[in-house]
């Protein structure tokens, strides 16, 4: 299926990357509740693999951050893909993401690095796009790696 | 009163917690609306006593941990009986829930740690207690526990 | 417009600071989607301007970390004054707190410094404050602030 969505990405030249379960977790990548999909924490994935592993503000710098930021939220999209029959054009909101950095106690850009999947979702989704957020350093992250992101989206119920 | 999940937990040889009011904290331990059930940050708590003082990682190795996690959830449970009414039952959907684990810098089975909650609500809810979820370890928790497990549930309205 | 809840700000001596966008974030300060108002992350900040740089339990103690969770607490309500048009009458509910406080790892009064936020709902919304919340300590904060505190309100949809 190719929507207005897959059309924006093309011309981007973005590319989602597949859609893998949650790595040693016995959970869902998602969950829906009539119009509201609630998307588990996500982290860089690239073919199934953690990318970024380290802490930002010793492995990582700023840049990097955002990348792993911008990577866990297309790991998002290719979650509510899968969830959406292939429909992105289904997303009608991205509503609020959250966003955990694994971080050295002296790295407070955390803002800024978690705007890496915050411009994403701008870039894709327009005014829809735009939504709340909260952003946090946190001491230990599954596998080391650099961000995990979650979210919640509002979508077309009979999608 | 006495439902299915009542008996499923019976048959798993598992019996709640008494549902105690949070400690030290000015709030309530769960807020309904509509049918959305929000279940406040639940420590692994027996008789209203804080259990698993410490962190993963350094007191606690991943089976501690585990058990944590599973305490808590059983926690979740018995403030969801009491904001039901008793009825179990009425719970529709585990949809959501977030661990954050008290870990050492260099324990990152966050995900397996939380999985002692998820699968007590698979084990429990079947197919209704799949869900979304977010883990991450977090460099303090209220009281030095080893967890801390928050959820939304899908709820009877009527209940 | 002058409401029941501006009075009662009136009556306790309440000032709300000016409402500003989140610092170095491409994001908006809330989200509103029908009934439900998410109000993003939000830290101390007068003026625009963060204060409370710094750690409870190193360059704050609980007294302080406590007037920090107000101040974040009172930038939430800025915001949904402005999401509501002005009306803080509109809220109808505080449904949900999570509260991250930027804490010594041996500081564990995690809630007791997050009521500082929850006592000045409960103190303006009476049973309406009444609220289910989750409060954990994190390792790195945005600015260094001490604390960031986020919300999900129930709000009249037609304000």
């Amino acid at each position: 299926m190719s929507g207005l969505i897959d059309a924006r990405m093309a011309e981007l030249g973005i590319t989602l990357p597949e859609a893998h379960p949650p790595l040693a977790a016995k959970i869902q990548p998602w969950a829906r509740w009539g119009e509201l999909l609630f998307i588990s924490g996500a982290v860089p994935k690239l073919d199934g693999k953690p990318q970024f592993i380290g802490k930002v503000g010793r492995e990582f710098g700023l840049a990097e951050g955002q990348a792993a930021a911008r990577l866990s939220a297309l790991n998002m999209l290719a979650h509510a893909k899968t969830a959406l029959g292939g429909d992105l054009d289904a997303i009608k909101r991205i509503l609020k993401i959250n966003g955990f950095v694994n971080a050295t106690p002296d790295f407070t850009e955390i803002p800024q690095v978690v705007n890496g999947a915050s411009e994403l979702f701008i870039d894709l989704f327009g005014e829809a796009g735009q939504h709340a957020r909260t952003a946090v350093g946190v001491a230990v992250m599954p596998f080391d790696v650099a961000i995990e992101v979650e979210g919640i989206f509002v979508v077309d119920p009979a999608a």
